[in-house]
This record gives C-alpha cells, structure tokens and sequence, in this order.
C-alpha cells in the first residue's frame, strides 16, 4: 500500500474563506477571489499573518468542499499521513489536532503529523497546495488548486482543481 | 551533515520526575526509583495515563540533566530534528512547543516534529528511550537509558546513560 501524505491548509481546511470571512468582519474589506489569484496569502492579506496567529483561526476553519468523502476514500486505498505545516504557530498544532479529530474522526491520531519541513517526512504521494513542499518531494506531486498557486505550470507535478479531481487522479 | 533524530519524552523532558511528583503529591506514594526498573511508564504509575493527559503536565516537565548543553552541542554538528509523540494527547503538542521555546531558544521551529508514528520521518540517527521507535528505524539507533529500558540488552543498538555520554559517543 502507497504511502500519500496530504497536506491540511489549503486542501482539508479553507484558510482562504477563514481570512476572507475575518478581513470583512473586521476591515469591511470584501475581496473578489480573482483579485487574490496568483498571490501567496501573505501578499493578499495585509494583516494574514497576524490573524493566522490568533487564537482558533484554525480550529475553526471551514471546510474544502468535498474533503471528508474525499478523505474517507484516500483512508481506505493508502496508508494515509496528515502532513501540516504548525509548528511555526504555537497554537496551531493543538487546534489542528481538535480539527480534525471533529471532522475527520475515522483518521487516527497515528496518521497525523505537524512539522515545520515536510522534506523529512517519508512518503510515495504528495497532496499538497504550496510548491515549497511538493518541490522538495522525491514521488508523485498533485497540487491541489488554490488562488496562490492558480498561474503554476510545473510539469512534475499533477494538478487537482478539486475534491473530485483529486479522487479521479487517485 | 548527517540527520540526528531526538526524542522529548524521557531524553529532553524528564518525564519519570514530573510523574513521581504527581504521585507524591496526590497520593503520598513516594517509589524508589529502583522498583521501576524494567517497567513501562503505564506499569510503574497506575494512574499514570490519567496524569499524561492533565493540562500543563508536558509544559511543567523538568529537564533532564545536561540535556541543554548536550542539544546546543549537537545542534552545531547535526541537521537536528526534535521527534516527539504528541499527537496521542491532544493538549501536549502546544505544550511542548512552547517548552522547546522556553528551554531551547535555539532550537528553530522547522527542527520540531510532532507526529504519531516516527518511522515515518527521515534520518541517519535516532537518540530514543523506546524500543518501539527504535526498531523501526533503519540508521544508528542510540537508546538512551530510562528505568523502563534499563535491563535491555539489544545489539543493534548503542546505549547513553546521560548527557554526557550522548556528547561522548556523538
């Protein structure tokens, strides 16, 4: 059995609506999604990097559409890894592991691993939305759409524009 | 430069200390710490998983002696990884991010991983107090002497005693 990592920002959680829904409560600021295109969350958010630290700005991130059937499909076909990126944030990693223990309860706490660099973890598969890992992986590379990574044309790797796709490809 | 993988739990964090004093305080049961010899840590303290899993239990941990010295050494001559299990316990891997914080500043946040499984990370060297990660790791395996091991005799492996002699043979 293959071993797939998936990533959870950006493929599991929507951290694109969570910053779109804290910009308009807090600032007013409502962002046409095409206006974001082509820019990391850094650039389109003017203040991302402080609510991303806020206390539950993960554990309440809404959904990726389609994620937990998909997920729920992956689980049974892989040996399944949750790879996220959390230790950069202190409250990130209990909040992800609450995160997914309501809405993915069918993975269990073995499958899940929070790191800062995921080129040390070990796997055949890599579902992820950020070039910075899927470049530094040896196997199979599927960028999962998101605004940041719309304009990429990389030949390594495949793309998904979507839950479905990503159950089509895998 | 090689890849040295280091455990938190009962290597970095002295996890025997912080569970004997809970015992001492909420029982008056004061062991010696030679009747835990060759015991796991779920054997040697009945309650034991129940403590594990109180808030603060990992952010209050004392170190284990040397240990900040022995990692600042290692750190210069190895890519170090922290390894820690922390996905069992919900509240843990805050804690212990922000005790790697407090006692390691210069340990960055790309070196901590926090998983469930650490045959899935990537490495030349292991420093661990478990067989159960031990055995599954395909490089150089270094135990490092807990009263649960005490009485192994494994010749795939090398053994530390304390600080000192992680720092002798590393």
């Amino acid at each position: 059995m293959k071993t797939l990592l998936v990533d959870m920002d950006g493929v599991l959680a929507d951290v694109y609506a969570q910053l779109l829904k804290i910009e308009y409560e807090e600032k007013g600021i409502k962002h046409k999604i095409e206006s974001l295109y082509g820019k990391m969350e850094s650039e389109a958010f003017e203040d991302g990097y402080a609510y991303v630290h806020r206390p539950r700005f993960f554990q309440t991130a809404p959904l990726i559409p389609g994620c937990v059937q998909g997920l729920r499909y992956l689980n049974d076909k892989y040996n399944l890894l949750i790879v996220s990126s959390a230790t950069e944030f202190p409250n990130s990693p209990t909040e992800k592991l609450k995160w997914m223990h309501k809405h993915f309860p069918f993975i269990n706490w073995k499958q899940i691993v929070l790191c800062g660099r995921k080129d040390v973890i070990k796997g055949d598969i890599m579902l992820d939305d950020h070039p910075k890992n899927l470049n530094y992986f040896e196997g199979r590379k599927i960028i999962f759409t998101q605004p940041h990574n719309i304009y990429i044309q990389n030949p390594s790797y495949e793309r998904a524009n979507n839950w479905e796709e990503v159950m089509n490809i895998l």
